[in-house]
């Protein structure tokens, strides 16, 4: 099993850098006030599809050879990887086909749809998302993208911890929410290759905690119908994933439920800037855990900025 | 009476750079698209205390001699120019008294004690809050720096177009809401100034509609109990508000309640930034008339995103 390096990371920086934005780096003092740490959030809510699955995406599909390109590319994903490589495809007029679960929020069909793939709806489990997206991959030659268990895909989320690292240096810890793992694995990398001494530390919701518990373990634990607000992070890490984070990451903390819908609010109130669910997780280790956090300078990975305005939690 | 400068408004941006922030000018390929136009956003919901407010209030408070900061500020405020007075006096250390109507926002409530001014809460009329403001100015001998009508209020309100026109040279119209008018006077001054060629519009509910019905009639028509969810744009423009905006602005225009909610829908989805509904009305109007500004450049000042999260209208 090949694992990324932080060259790897560079490169797919280099190859999407003409294609991507380049997020900011925001900072509150009144969340710092609160939270008793110095808080620098690498806002991917900006990113192109609202999301950093923008940058695997684009790294994975401008990696495909021109035979590759012309069978065009297929993925499973809760949406925003969905989206993400619909917009990556519709930039190198490729063809892009999406299995996406019929329950993935309203705002998520219509980004991918709206971007020209072509959707097929399956049940909102594991194994059915597999099943259907092998059949489209026998059926028509399209190139599986895996939202996370694939190693150009790993590299591209990677990169925005490089950006993150371009205006903070020397984070004591930075920390990622984890779902499949693509984020935080590349983030680790990322940030371990550069920093030996930094903490890389992955933030997940208590209710789908099989990151955490194959973390203790050190066997790779499914999740099993998880139900969390957080639905950006309902998947499990593959083989590769896990890997990759068992070698950089430090620990992984989880979050209940009311402390993400918190933190999310808090966010929104103090930053003025929309964030995902998935994206509050990151904050929500830290208020649960204050000793841990207080007086550290802390990157933050804001995965994206997703939600349907219809359907708040609040 | 003594109208503005653009030097005025220059010296107040030197007097207050120190302690507001400098807000970013933001753009939206997906916006642009949608409306045919190419849109530059002064985001003023990402300063200080979430409101353009804190840019006239700091030059207010800073331009009082030792003898009037001794005796302390009054205000009466919907909302944001309470808490930007609040925060400015507590920043130069000196007392703060605030007139609220009562049915004010509880996030903007909140906030005004949070910078621990004092608050004297009246009816939600024109008349009751003046009144009021009259007793505590008779009682302490508090300076009154009133919202609006007030010379340091509007040039510190100019130097956001004044930024703006830093990142956005020539723009063919600038868009500011108008309410009280502070904003907009210190926008039209500020940008016809330096452009005379750009035009300035005014931005106001078609369900508070003084400032319309002044700009056509030419004569100065108050707001009557106006019912509208731009809470920051009820008041009635004043005697100084009006002679700047006669001179400076081409036109003022209005927006359907469903059209500024729309508006900020929009915004929070494709952006992924909190705005409040008052700073939603300038797009709200290119939206109305998309003949006006087709294919134009126009800035847009976003006025501020304090909204209570728990009472959204969609």
């Amino acid at each position: 099993m090949k694992l990324p390096t932080l060259s790897d990371i560079r490169a797919a920086h280099s190859r999407i850098v003409p294609f991507i934005h380049r997020t900011p780096v925001l900072s509150s003092g009144q969340l710092n006030r609160i939270f008793g740490c110095e808080l620098f959030f690498k806002c991917e809510n900006f990113q192109k599809v609202g999301a950093f699955k923008f940058r695997g995406a684009s790294n994975a599909v401008l990696a495909l050879s021109i035979d590759e390109k012309k069978r065009g590319v297929v993925t499973h994903s809760s949406g925003n990887h969905a989206a993400a490589l619909a917009l990556a495809a519709r930039m190198n007029g490729i063809r892009a086909q999406i299995v996406m679960p019929e329950n993935a929020p309203d705002v998520k069909k219509n980004a991918v749809a709206g971007y020209g793939a072509e959707i097929t709806f399956c049940q909102p489990t594991q194994k059915a998302r597999e099943e259907t997206t092998m059949r489209i991959m026998e059926k028509t030659g399209a190139i599986l993208v895996h939202p996370y268990d694939n190693f150009n895909v790993i590299c591209g989320q990677g990169t925005a911890a490089l950006e993150l690292l371009d205006e903070m240096s020397e984070p004591d810890i930075v920390i990622a929410p984890v779902g499949g793992g693509g984020l935080l694995s590349g983030t680790a990398t990322c940030v371990r290759s550069i920093y030996s001494d930094t903490i890389v530390i992955g933030a997940e919701p208590l209710n789908a905690s099989d990151a955490f518990r194959s973390f203790r373990s050190g066997i790779l634990e499914p999740s099993v119908n998880p139900i969390t607000i957080a639905d950006g992070l309902l998947t499990s890490l593959s083989e590769l994933t896990f890997a990759i984070i068992r070698n950089n990451v430090s620990d992984i903390i989880t979050a209940k439920e009311e402390s993400i819908v918190e933190c999310m609010m808090l966010i929104w109130e103090r930053m003025k800037i929309i964030v995902e669910p998935s994206s509050a997780t990151v904050l929500a280790i830290i208020k649960e855990n204050p000793g841990i956090f207080a007086k550290k300078r802390i990157g933050l990975i804001i995965s994206g900025g997703n939600v349907d305005l219809r359907k708040l939690p609040f």
